[in-house]
C-alpha cells in the first residue's frame, strides 16, 4: 500500500491544497515508487500555438476532483500503487537541445528508481527527451501514440527538432521498433498526400481518425495488443487526438475527433499491456475552457495509473 | 390555454425583455397555474466550485431562445399549459438549514396551489428542501435521478447537509421510496469502490454511465417506466449528467458523459409518467461556454413541460 | 496546377501572414480563378445574437492551420485548383436592400469570370444576394441546405428581409426551384408546429434532426443526390447546424445537434454534385471558444474546395 | 416616498431576482413615477462592432449590486423618488427608421405621464429617437454630451442614419440649441482633421479629451453649467468617454481616457442642473470583463436618479 | 538568513514547481519562521459572487512571478527572513462557525511559533477567524482596514456571520480597539444613509474614498501612523479597495477606486508599523483578467513581506 | 502623398478587409515607402507566458479602428507619408539565432531602400535582430526603452539569448551608445538589488517607475531630448511600460504601471528626435481583454507614425 496517501477528500475539500498531481505528496526522487509524475513544462517545440508549458500546473490543479476508486478496473490506484509527484524537470525556455538532456536526465532518474514515469506536457517534442531515457534503460521499445498528427516529419522549417519531428528522430536514434508500434487517430489535412505511407514504409502500423470511427474499443485494443505483443511499451497519448469539442485547451487542435467516453473506453482496453512509460501532452491551459482539457488529460493519467494498479494488484494475487 | 401568453417572438425580438424563464410573466403565487417556474439560487451545498447561485438568472435570461412547439411531443406548451415564472426563492447564502425552510415554503406554496414545481438550481444539496415539500403535499414519491454522480454520501466534510448528501438524507427522512426509485448516469472516480452497490443496497437502481452507453433511448425509457410504474414521481436533472462538451458550465463536471442529443432524447422517453415535480441543477455561469450549458438546461426544462403539456392534451382528448 | 500557391507551412510557419483564407493570395477579380473566396461581413439580419460581421476574419486566420491534402479525397486542393482570396463585400452595416446590391454585384463577378464563389459569411441573411447573383447567371438552381432552421418565414418582426426570410425570399423570386431542393438537419422549438409541413408544402424536401440521427452519411447522401440530380447546385452551410458543443461561436444556437466528424462525413459524400457556389454563414467569433468553430468552418470551406479539386482532377483523367 | 421599493437587500440576497433595474418593479406605464427606466437594445446602427443590444440586459443584471444611498449627494433614491422599470422598446433589429418610431413613441409615453426618462441603450444612433420626443414634448433642448466621438457625421457609408449621425440629424431637425450645448471628452485619431472646428462651426462647445485632462471636476463643472444655464437639458452618456481599462465592453473604445472615478467626479458637478433625460449608451456586453463595464454603466445611472433625487429633496425643503 | 530559498527564477523558469507563494517550501507548521503563508480558502460568507475559495491557488501560481528584491524598501525579503507556505487551513465549505474555529486553531499555531501569519483568502469573513487567534496572543489589537466596504452590519440576511459583519463581531469580542484603528477607501452607494457616521460612533476613524482622491500617499501615511502610533496592528486589506480596472477578479467590486500604483504607494508608507498579522482577501479567479487581479494581490503580499524585512534588517543593524 | 492609401473608413466598414496595419496595402518590400510596418511575430524568448507570436496579427486586425488624423500633431499621416504593411519575417519558431538572421535581413531591407521601420513582435528578444541592422546600416545608435524591466542581464537560464537580454547583447555588439541612451519606467520586485545601478554602470540614464510617477509628460520629455541629442534613435516600447490594467495582454504584466494617456502623453513629447527604427513588443493577444492592449499597441503605433510625419512636414514647409 502506498505510503504517500493523498489527503481523504471527504474531509479534506478538493480546492485545498491542490498543486500536485491528485493532490500526491511532492517527493524530491523516485525512490521506493512505483509510479513518478513528472512535469516537462516546455513549449518551445510548438509550430503554431503555444502555452504547453502551464499545461502540467493546470493539470495538476484540476487532478485535485480525481477520486482512486476506478470502478472499471476495481482497482483503488492509492491503496495499491506508491506515487508522487516529482514537480517539473528544469527545461531551458528557447533551448531545445539543451532541454532535452534535462529531460533525460530526470527521467532515467525515475526508471533507474524502478519506477514507470508518468509525465504531463509540454509539446509533443518533449517525448524524444523521455524515450532517450526509456531506450537508456530498457532499449528499443514499443510505441502507442494516439494523436490526431504523425509527428514523424523529416524536418520542420528546416529543423530537426521540434514538435512536428519527435518520432521520426527517435526512429533514427533506434529508440523504438516500429514493428510493434501503432499510430492511432491521425486525420485532417495534411502537407504530404503519402504521410500515412511513409509511416507504414517506416514500419509503423496507423489506423486514421477514419477507420477508428468505424471500429469498436474492443477491435481497437485487440489491434494494439496484437500490434505490441508483450514488448515493453511506452504510451505517449497527445490531446489533440480528442475533438476539439471536448479538448479546445490545445496547440492544434484537428477537427472530427474522438469523444471523452470513447477516449476513456480505448484506454481502458489496454490493461494487459507491458508499460514502462506514459506521457500526456499538448495541454495548453489560455485555450481551454473551464479547464475541461486539463480535467480530461488528469483523467488519462488516472487511467493509465489505473493500469499500473490492476496490473499490481493482479500479480500480487 | 394559458392566460399567461410570453411575446410573440416573430413581432417581440427574443433580447427584448428578457429575465422571466421563457419571458413568461412574472406572478406571485401559483394560483391558476399548472406549473410554476421556481428560482432557487443556493450554492452554499457546493463542494468544489460555487456559483450555481446565478444558474437562475442565467438559464432564464437565454430561455428567451426557446419557442413554444414541441415538434417531437406534437405540444404547443403555451396554448396547452397555464405556466408563469415564480421568481427566486428567498434563500440565505451561507446557512443551508435557513434556507432548506425557505425552498421548503415556496415549494409547498406552488404544490399546494396545484401547480407543479419546476425548480432552477442552484447546487443539488437544495432538492431535500423540494422532497420535504413534495413528502408533506404527496408522502414517499419516487425519484428520477439523472446524474453523473450518486449524491448519498452519509456525509461530506462530516457534515449532514450539502450537495453530496440529499439522497441520502431525503430517504432516511421517508421522502423517497428507494423500490421504485432509479438513478442513472454515475460515473467517474470514486471514494468509496462500493458505491453503486450501496446505492442498490439502500434499495436504489442504478444504471451507471458505462452501461447507458451501451443502451438506446428506448431501452432506457423502458427500464424506467418499469421501475417507476405509476408512482407519483420527482425528477432531478444534474446537469452534469452531460459531458462537460456539451455543457461546460458546472461545478463538479465529469468526463465520458453523455451528449445533448442522448440527453434529450432520454427525457422524451418520459412522457407517460406521473410527474409531480422537477428540477435542474448545477448549472454555473462563470464556468460556461457562450451559454451552452444555460441553453440545454432551458432545453430540458421545456422538455419536462412539454411532458405535462403532452399529458394534458391527451388527457382533454 | 494553381499559380496561386500558399506559402509553405514546413518553411513558412503557419502564424506568419495569416489573413487570408489559407494564407493564398488576396486577388482584386476572380479572373483566371476556379474558386473565388468571398468575404461577407454582414450581421444585420441577425434576430438575436449578432457578431458574424467577424465571422470571415476569424475563418481566415484560423484557416491557416489547414494544408492542402484531403486524405479521403485524395487531392491536392492547391495542385488542381487556382484559388485566391478576393477579400470582403463592401456591405453596409444596418442596410439590408443596399447590402444586397453590394453582394450581388461580388458574387455576380466571380460568377462571370468563370469561378465558383465560396462565400464567408455573416448572417443567413446574405445567402439571398448570392442566389439573385447565381439567378441571374444560371436562372433556378437546386438547394441544399444544411442549418437547424428552415429560414422560411414569411416575414420576421413585420420585415421581409434578414436571416430567418431568406430562403422564402429565393423562392418568391424564382432563384430556387424546390423540387430539386433539399433542406437538413432542422430541429429544436418553433414558433408554428407546422414549419415542416410549410416548407414540404412549398415543395421542398425536409430532413429534420431527429430524422438525420438515424441515419448513416452514407443514406443521407443518397438522399441528397436523388434530390439534386445532375441539376446545378448551390450548397448553404448554417455552422448552427453543427451542435453547440463543437460550434459554439454562433448567433442561434440550437441543442440535439452533429458532431465535427458527422458533419464532414455528410459533405465528403456530395463529391458528384455539380455545385455552382457554396457559402459557410453564421460563425460569431464572439461566442466562440478557441476558435473550435472558426477552424470546423474553415475545414468545411476546405472540403467544400475537395470536392471542386476532385471533380476537376476526374475530369481531367 | 416611492411605492416601489425594490427588495431590501439586506434581507433579500442580491443575486435573488435580478432583472430588474436595481430590482425596482416593472411597470408597464410611466404613470405617477418621476423616473422611469427605459432599455432601448438596438445595435443596428453599429459601424464595428455590434452586441450593445444585450446592454439593457447586462446593466440591468449587475444593478442589483447598487444600493439607495448616495453619500456624496446626501439623499436615498427609493425614499425621494417615484421609480420604475418599463422594460425595453420593441425595436426592430436591421430597422432603424421604423425602430425610431418605436422609440419616440416609448419615451413620449414617460414624458407625457411626466416622469424623466433614463434610458439604457444600445448603440448611440438611439438618442435621435429619444430627442425626438423630447422636442414634441419640450421643443429644442441643451444637450450634455459625454463620448469619446462627436458623432456629427454627415453620413456615414452614405447613410443618414447609424451611430455616427445623431446629433448632426438632431441639430437639423431642430431637437438641439447648439448654442447651450456640450461636447465632452473626444479624444483618438481623426477622418476629419477639422472634426472640432466643424462642431464649433455648427454652435457646440467641445471640451476635447486633451483638455479635459488638464482640469479638475470642478472646472469642468463649472464650464458646463455656464454652457446650458436653466434651460431643459438632456444628458446622452457614452460609455466610451471611459477608458478601455475601465469600460473595455463597448463597441468603439478609444484609449486615453478616463477613470471611474473621474467620470463620478464629473457627473457629481451637475446637481443643479435641470435636466428633462438621460441615456447611457454603447455597453456591449460580449466585450466586457468581469460585468465591470455594465457596473459602471449602472452606477452613472445611479448618479443621474440622485441627481433627479437631490432637486427633488432640494425643492421639498 | 531563510534557511529557505525558492529556487532561482534565472535558472529555474518561474513556470516550473508553481504552486506555493513565491514557490517557497511547503512546511507542515511555523517553527523557525518569521512570516508563515497561509492559505483559508473559505468563501460562504460572500453575500454576491463566491469563488474566493480559489483565491490561495490563484494568488499562489501567479505569485512565481515575484522577485525576491524590493528596491523602494532596499531589501531582500528572501535574505532577510525566514518564510514558508504553510498551504490551506481545512476549512468546512458551507459552514462557517466550523470553519471559523479551524482558521483559529491555524493562526494560532503560527502565532505561538513566534512568526508573523501572512494570510490569503477567502472573503472577508475568514478576518474574524483570524482576530480571534491574534487577540487570545496578544490582547486587543489595531486594525488596519483596506476595502471598498466597512464591513461593520450588526447582521446580513438576519444573520451574525458572514462577509459584512465581521469587524462588527471582532469588536464586540473585544478583539480589535476602535480608539486605534483606520478604515481606508469605503465608497460606493449604501443601505444605510448613516454608515460612515456609524463606524465613528464604534470609534472607528473612517477615511473614505472620496477623500482619499484628494490625499497624498505621504499624508495617509502619517495619519495611519498617528492612529494606531506603536500598537499591535493587524491588516486587512480586501481587493476591492482597488478599482475594478486593476482588481476585477472580485465578489463585490466598487467602481471610483484606486489604481494599483496608489495601493501600493498607500502601503510604502506603513514600514514602521508594529504588525502581528495580514491578511488579504476576496480575490475570485473566475472574474479575473489575465491574472491581474491575482497578481496585484501577490505584489500586495510582497510589499507585506518587505515591511517585515525592513524591520527586522533595522533592528539588526 | 502615399500612393498607399487604405480604405476610407467612411464607406468601407472598418471591419471589411481588417488584416494588415491600418488596412493599408501589403507590399513586398519597402522601396518608396517612408515607413515599412514589419510584424516578427517570434516569442521563443519569452521566460514566463508565450504567445506574442501571435501579436502582430492582432495589433494589424484592431488597428482597422484607427483613423489617419492626429489632432495633437496636427497632421494626416496618410497624406503625409507612404507607408505599407511588409507582412512578417520569416522566422523559425524555437530557434533564436536563425531567427535573429532572419530578423536583421528584413529590417536591412527596409533601411536600405530609405524607409523607417516599425515593427510589430513578438518578445523583446527580438530588437537584438533589429538593432543588428540597424548598426550595420547607421553605426552605433541611441536608444529610448519604455518598458518595465531593464532587459540587461548577463544571461537567463544560463543562456546569451532571449527577452531579458537584448540590450546587455547590443551592448556587446557595439550597437547602442548608452552614453546617449536612456531607460523608462521599471518597476517591480528585482533578482538584483543593483539592477538600476548595474545599468547606470553599463552607461545607461534609467528613470524607475517610481520617479516617473512624480514627474510630468514635459519633464519626460525634455529629459530624453537632452539625453538623446540630435544623435540616430531607436525607440523600442515594450507595453508591460503600461499598468496591467491598460495592457494586460502580455508576457510579464508588472503592477504600479502607467495609463494609457500618460504614455501616449509621453510619446508625444518626442516628435523633434532623429528616429531611425521603432518597434513594440509583447503584447501577447491570449491574455488580452477585449483587445484593449492590441488597440493601445496600435495607437503607439499610430503616434510613431504621427511624429515622422510631423517631421516630414515640417521639412517640406
Amino acid at each position: 500500500m502506498s505510503k504517500k496517501q493523498p489527503p481523504n477528500a471527504s474531509t479534506s475539500p478538493r480546492f485545498c491544497n491542490m498543486g500536485n498531481f491528485m493532490r500526491l505528496e511532492k517527493q524530491e526522487n523516485a525512490n521506493g515508487l512505483d509510479v513518478g509524475i513528472l512535469g516537462i513544462p516546455f513549449d518551445t517545440g510548438s509550430s503554431f500555438r503555444t502555452g504547453s508549458r502551464f499545461g502540467p500546473s493546470s493539470i495538476r490543479k484540476i487532478s485535485a476532483m480525481i477520486k482512486p476508486n476506478n470502478v472499471t478496473m476495481e482497482v483503488n490506484i492509492m491503496d495499491s500503487l506508491s506515487a508522487a509527484d516529482l514537480g517539473d524537470v528544469p527545461i531551458i525556455p528557447g533551448y531545445i537541445r539543451e532541454s532535452y538532456d534535462a529531460i533525460e536526465k530526470s527521467v532515467s532518474e525515475i526508471l533507474n528508481a524502478g519506477a514507470v514515469p508518468l509525465s504531463l506536457g509540454g509539446d509533443h517534442s518533449i517525448t524524444l527527451g523521455e524515450l532517450r531515457a526509456v531506450g537508456k534503460k530498457y532499449g528499443k521499445v514499443s510505441l502507442i501514440h494516439f494523436d490526431s498528427h504523425l509527428d514523424l516529419n523529416e524536418s520542420v522549417f528546416g529543423q530537426a527538432y521540434n514538435h512536428g519531428t519527435p518520432f521520426r528522430r527517435a526512429l533514427e536514434e533506434g529508440l523504438i521498433d516500429p514493428s510493434t508500434s501503432i499510430q492511432i487517430g491521425m486525420r485532417g489535412s495534411l502537407y504530404d498526400p503519402n504521410d500515412f505511407k511513409i509511416a507504414e514504409d517506416l514500419g509503423f502500423e496507423v489506423i486514421p481518425g477514419y477507420k477508428l470511427h468505424k471500429m469498436t474499443a474492443e477491435e481497437l485494443g485487440q489491434k494494439i495488443k496484437e500490434r505490441v505483443g508483450d514488448t515493453k511499451v511506452f504510451l505517449t497519448f497527445d490531446i489533440d487526438f480528442v475533438d476539439p469539442a471536448y479538448a479546445p485547451g490545445t496547440g492544434t487542435p484537428e477537427v472530427g475527433g474522438f469523444t471523452s467516453y470513447e477516449t476513456l473506453s480505448y484506454i481502458q482496453q489496454l490493461k494487459d499491456i507491458n508499460f514502462v512509460g506514459f506521457d500526456i501532452v499538448e495541454v495548453a491551459p489560455d485555450y481551454d475552457c473551464s479547464e475541461i482539457t486539463a480535467y480530461l488529460a488528469a483523467n488519462i493519467g488516472f487511467e493509465f495509473m489505473s493500469i499500473l494498479a490492476y496490473k499490481k494488484k493482479k500479480k500480487n494475487l
